[in-house]
């Protein structure tokens, strides 16, 4: 690692190291054309092969069918919590959503500004600790849509499979924390977006990958930038573009296709997790806070038998060279966060630390 | 220049050589953290380290009071052209705008959207090769707020100073393309944005200077995301800011300051503008499109004898180095774009290069 530490961080997030020197080397001189990839117009050729291929890779890589835009935008999932209802419900309609936690119950408050919620399904009673089971999910009579977040960072829980709404609803997904993490069925979804600082790149930049009718499906009288229909007509340059964020995920997804495309990342995530997971499974001081059968392969959430031994444990941690070992304010304790980009040796190398620490303070 | 090539492009645009050389130093481990600054979390203290720097240097250089919010928000100017009425203006309300340009055209097209519109003053009829007269100005009778273009790229004309709307309305300027070209006297103003991608860094960052009273007044039934109190109250954290882009902004403000400040830049800017105006008028073969009064410091517009020798022109410099001189093509001929970043010899480099040409084709 030479120089640089063990990145936990949930995001902002930790990215492949030659990413960065592939980063590095563009921004003074992109493919020999005299001036950096920051630098450059968003409507000359060396740009539209950038962006071209952050496309490509990202319709290779998750199998993207034809009658899907794939968008480059700005706002982050934030703005997507917005845009989503702003498009397609309006007072006399109803979107279902599924609330697995924060990020969720976000979304949903933005969703009430522009029409009726259903929540076809919780885990607010567990205290978010699981995804709910499919036989417990009550969908509305006619949802124009509905909604879930496939990967809670703050509560470590992941769906394992995507829902399946009543026929003809649109299934839309917040993927921002495990977008590419693993294969996904694209063909299920109506609309799926993704901030990009986990898995994909900088922050900066959201990915939105929608199937066409529901563009043209889109109201039409909202402001220019906040129609699907702006963007996806003019390939994401209608306006100036995250020009050097596009970059940054289009080397970060030709780095996910050398080493064998989205299904090698599940395998690789599954057996990163794997090694943390035992450890706390067997651990007596430390124990994993997410269900069985929920737990996130991405943000691995843990607490201690005490406070005092989890503030000493993150203390001591960022001194051996583990950073963003902390959780989120909202639930403490600690959480490691191994995304595509984490090395495995930094995932054994923690587990060497946790089971050190153990023996020294059990 | 190294291997690097002089580049004029109107925007994204050339960036000073040593923030490029600190961004890719901070690209592999920022201020010795051990953890690259696209890795960063926007919440730990090495990142907010990064954006209360962006903001003390803002308002250092530009002197804004402390009535005054800056934001780094997302989305460019093409976001603040519908993100302004949504806030301010309604359907029994007036906005003033003043139309120098196809920039002014679309803010106005957003701003219909939400109210009434009252056009204060065009120069259409000069095809927008001038800057309107102050004595052809003339406001609404109560307008909610008035609003101008301080710096037409595509026409190459710019404000010397802003107009004069009546007493307590808001002034709003899109200083996109000459922001901290020049000092700016910031009490006149209600709001100032402004896509970074020209004067202040990469794409994907947008700079607002807004008065504490108009983010107040702002409605407050808008989304989460589209209220500019969300960002002043989170201090531009209420979500994942692009924090790359904040970063390079942080390091060019850095770099303006070492170099005088805006008093120095202006200085700079009239010079390297004079050399190239200067060449222009004593010309047989080029001449400005701009009048005099309203020519641009930042984007040079000229034309050449015939469309053929435009041609010839352009694609000879491509090949001396000279990138990004075709104009806008709305408007065709040339465009020479030297902002803050262009170096003085390019400007002396360039003149030297049109003689030339002039001499070989003339």
């Amino acid at each position: 690692m030479s120089e640089r530490i063990y990145n936990l961080s949930a995001g902002p997030a930790v990215l492949p190291e030659e990413v960065i020197r592939s980063s590095q080397e563009a921004m003074w001189n992109l493919s020999g054309t005299g001036i950096g990839v920051m630098e450059h117009s968003h409507r000359d050729k060396a740009f539209m092969a950038v962006i071209e291929k952050a496309e490509s890779l990202c319709r290779k890589l998750a199998a993207i069918p034809a009658d899907y835009d794939v968008l480059f935008l700005q706002g982050g999932a934030s703005t997507q919590f917005f845009m989503v209802p702003m498009s397609f419900l309006g007072p006399d309609t109803t979107a279902d959503y599924i609330v697995t936690g924060v990020w969720s119950q976000k979304a949903i408050a933005e969703a009430k500004r522009f029409g009726k919620v259903h929540v076809a399904g919780t885990s607010e009673e567990q205290s978010f600790s699981a995804i709910p089971a499919a036989s417990a999910i009550r969908w509305s009579e006619r949802p124009v849509y509905a909604h879930f977040t496939s990967n809670n960072t703050i509560f470590g829980t992941q769906w394992t499979n995507e829902p399946t709404p009543p026929d003809g609803v649109p299934l839309i997904c917040d993927a921002s924390s495990d977008i590419f993490s693993r294969p996904i069925d694209v063909p299920k979804y109506g609309l799926i977006y993704a901030g990009a600082q986990k898995n994909l790149g900088p922050s900066g930049v959201t990915l939105v990958i929608v199937r066409k009718d529901l563009v043209e499906r889109g109201s039409s009288s909202l402001p220019t930038m906040l129609q699907y229909r702006t963007h996806a007509k003019e390939k994401s340059l209608y306006n100036t573009p995250p020009t050097f964020g596009i970059f940054v995920m289009a080397e970060v997804l030709a780095w996910i296709d050398r080493n064998g495309g989205l299904a090698a990342m599940e395998k690789q995530n599954q057996a990163k997790a794997k090694v943390i997971y035992d450890y706390l499974d067997r651990s007596s001081m430390f124990r994993t806070t997410a269900a069985a059968g929920s737990r996130s392969l991405m943000n691995i959430c843990f607490r201690a038998t005490t406070p005092e031994l989890e503030d000493k444990f993150i203390a001591e941690a960022k001194k051996r060279g583990f950073s963003g070992l902390k959780g989120h304010r909202s639930v403490g304790g600690m959480r490691a966060s191994v995304y595509n980009a984490f090395p495995p040796a930094g995932c054994d190398a923690l587990v060497a630390f946790l089971s050190e620490f153990e023996k020294a303070n059990g």
